[in-house]
C-alpha cells in the first residue's frame, strides 16, 4: 500500500516528518512525499529520501497513492479528480462542514477525519486537536508579547519597579492551560475561568487564580469542547470579564462550542473599557470569535487595544507542530494497518469514530 | 525654567511619561510636551495635561523650552535653528559620532548625553544604557521565539516528547543576562560566554551553563562595554562558537566594544553549520554586528537560518521602555536642578561625565 503525503497549499506544516517515514516503513508501507512538502517546516527533501520515502510531484501522488494524507483537506476540484476508492486522512471538520461526508461519499472516496477521533484516554496519542491546541495556547502568549508594550515579569531595577503583566484566560482546556503555563513561566499574574469545575484544580496547580462564576452547565462528555451555556450564565460571565478587563493587560479566549458559533465573552463595551496597549488573543476566531471585534486571521486595533484573530497559531511553529501531528498520525496508523494493508476494525471506537464516510470493502468487521 | 519634551521622529518611545511630569513639577519646572508625543507608548495627551504639562507644537517647543529632551538626538537642520544657549538632553553617542560635541559647541548649544553617564553604583538609577539593554535582552528572546519553528520548553505529551530549545548567549552584560533569564523562564537550555570572569557567577546563578574559554582580557573599567580582545583569543572564541552552533537553536550575541566596530563572533561558515530553522539575534547590529551576515535593522534568511539585526529592540516595548528612560532622566534631573533652575556641580563626576559640550554659565563650580 502506498501512502502519499501532500504539500499543504497554505500552511507551513507537513503531515509526516522524516522520522515518521522510517516508522511507517516498518509497517510495510511505501511512502511518496510531495516535492518540498516539508521545506517550510525545515525538513528538506533529502531527509525524507534518507528516511526511505520517494519524492514525487503533486499530480503523481494524487494518482498513485492509495492513501492521501494532509493537514488541511484538499479543495473540491482536486477531490473530484481522484479515482474512486481512495482513502483520505485529514481534518475535515464535519461538525462545521456539515455535508462533507455526503460529498466524499458521492465521489466514492473514503475518509478519516482526525479531528473526529474520540477524545478518550486510549486515543490521546492520536489527538491532533490536543497537540495543536497546546501549541496554539503557547503561541497565543508569545504573540501577545509581540504587541504588548510592557514586560511580562515584575522587574525591580535601579530605574524603578515594573509591575507584572496581568493576564486573563477564558477557557482552561488544552489551549487555555498551555497559555496559563506559558504566561506563568514568563512571570505574569494569571487568572483563568472555565465552566468545568474540574478545571479549577488544573488552573490552581499551574499557579494561576481560578475565577468562580456560579451556575455553569458542566461539559463532561462534550469531547473536550464546551457545552452551550444559558444566556443568563453568559451574561454573568460577561459581567465578570467586564470587571476584570480594565485591569488586564492581556485577555486570551479559548471558548468554542463544537459545531456552533463561539459565544461572545468580550463585547465591544468591554474592549472600550480596556487600557490602550492591551492585547486580546482570540483562539475562537475561526468559529466567529469570543470577542465581538475579532476578525478571523486579522490583527485589529481598536482604540489602542490589539485584537489578534489568528485561527491557526500552530502553523506559526511549523517544525514541532509537524512532529506532533506526524506522531499522532503514526499512532493512528498503528491501529489501521496490518501486514502493510488497511485492516479496519469497525468495533474499535477510534476507527469508527474517525471514519466519516461509509466503510471501505477492506473492513474486517462491521 | 521650561523643559520641552519632543515627540520622537522614528521611535515609539517618549522620553518623559506622565508620572514623571508630576515629579518634575515638584522640582519647580514647567513642562511643555509635544502633541501626541506619548501616543505610540500609550500615553495620551490627556494624561500629560492631568499631570500638569502643557501640550505644544514641535516648533513652539523648539523656541520656548530652555531644556530640550529626547531619546534620539535632533537632526542637524533643527539643531541649527535653535537659539544659542539652549540645553539638550539626549543620547548623542559621542563614542560613535566623534565630532558631535564640536558641532554642538559650534552652534552655541549645551548638551548632556545620557549614554555618557559613568556606569558607577551611584549613577545606576540614571543609567539609560542598562535599562534599555535589559529590555533588548528580554525582547531578543521573544523575537527569536517568533521565528523559531519549535517550542522553548521541554514538552512531554501523549503525542511524544519534545526536547527543550538550546540557546547560546555570547556576552553576559545587562542584555545578555536578561536574555539568559528570559530564555530560562521559557524553559530553554541556556549556555553563555563572557570575557569577564565575574560574569561566570552571574550566568550560573541564572541556571545557565558558563562556557570557559582561556586567555580573555578582562574588561574591568570599560564602562560596561567589552574591551577589544586579541585576534588569537577571538579565533579561539569563534572555534568554540562554531563547535556549539550546530547544536544551538538560537544564538544571541551582545558583544560591543565602545567606539569600535563589534567583533565578528559568528562568521558565515558558522551560520552555514547551523540547522535550518535556527535563529540568530544580533544585538550589536548597529555597530556592525557580531554575525558576519547581520544587516542592521533587517531580518535576513540565510539557508533557513534567520538573522535578526534589529538594533533598537527596546522601542518594541515602548511603554515600559519609556517609563524606565523617564525614571532615569528624572533621577538625573534631581542632581541638575536647584530651586527650579539648572545648577551644575562640575565636581560631580556624573554631571561632568554626561556634559559633552563646554559648561554653560550657570555652572556652580568648575
Amino acid at each position: 500500500m502506498t501512502i502519499g503525503v501532500l504539500k499543504e497549499a497554505a500552511d507551513k506544516r507537513v503531515a509526516v516528518v522524516p522520522d515518521t517515514v522510517k516508522k511507517l516503513k516498518e509497517l510495510n508501507l511505501d511512502i511518496l512525499i510531495e516535492t518540498q512538502a516539508g521545506v517550510d517546516a525545515y525538513f528538506p527533501d533529502s531527509e525524507y529520501e534518507e528516511a526511505g520515502a520517494a519524492i514525487a510531484s503533486h499530480q503523481d501522488i494524487l494518482q498513485k497513492a492509495d492513501v492521501l494524507i494532509s493537514i488541511n483537506p484538499l479543495e473540491e476540484p482536486e477531490l473530484k479528480s481522484l479515482d474512486k476508492g481512495k482513502m483520505l486522512i485529514s481534518q475535515f471538520q464535519p461538525f462545521f462542514d456539515h455535508d462533507v461526508a455526503d460529498r466524499l461519499n458521492g465521489l466514492g472516496l473514503r475518509a478519516f477525519s482526525l479531528d473526529m477521533i474520540p477524545r478518550t484516554t486510549l486515543a490521546q496519542s492520536m489527538d491532533v486537536l490536543s497537540s495543536m491546541a497546546s501549541i496554539a495556547g503557547y503561541k497565543a502568549v508569545l504573540e501577545a508579547s509581540r504587541y504588548l508594550p510592557r514586560y511580562f515579569p515584575m522587574m525591580i531595577t535601579a530605574a524603578g519597579s515594573i509591575r507584572p503583566a496581568k493576564i486573563l484566560v477564558l477557557g482552561a482546556g488544552v489551549a487555555g492551560l498551555q497559555a496559563i503555563a506559558t504566561a506563568k513561566r514568563l512571570g505574569a499574574q494569571v487568572e483563568a475561568f472555565d465552566t468545568r469545575s474540574a478545571a479549577r484544580e488544573e488552573v490552581k496547580s499551574l499557579g494561576a487564580k481560578f475565577i468562580e462564576i456560579e451556575g455553569a452547565k458542566e461539559d463532561t462528555g462534550a469531547g473536550g469542547y464546551a457545552v452551550e451555556q444559558s444566556e443568563e450564565f453568559l451574561k454573568r460571565q460577561r459581567e465578570e470579564v467586564q470587571n476584570r478587563a480594565s485591569k488586564s493587560d492581556i485577555i486570551i479566549t479559548t471558548a468554542q462550542v463544537r459545531g456552533r458559533k463561539a459565544p461572545i465573552l468580550v463585547p465591544k463595551s468591554t474592549v472600550d473599557n480596556m487600557r490602550p496597549g492591551s492585547v486580546i488573543v482570540d483562539l475562537a476566531a475561526s468559529t466567529g470569535g469570543n470577542c465581538e471585534l475579532t476578525e478571523d486571521n486579522q490583527v485589529v486595533n481598536h482604540n489602542g487595544v490589539t485584537i489578534i484573530g489568528d485561527s491557526n497559531l500552530a502553523a506559526l511553529m511549523p517544525q514541532d507542530a509537524s512532529v506532533l501531528y506526524s506522531n499522532n498520525l503514526f499512532n493512528f496508523f498503528k491501529i489501521l494497518v496490518k501486514d502493510g494493508e488497511l485492516s479496519l476494525d469497525m468495533n474499535n471506537e477510534i476507527v469508527s469514530g474517525a471514519l466519516i464516510t461509509t466503510a471501505p470493502e477492506t473492513t474486517i468487521s462491521e
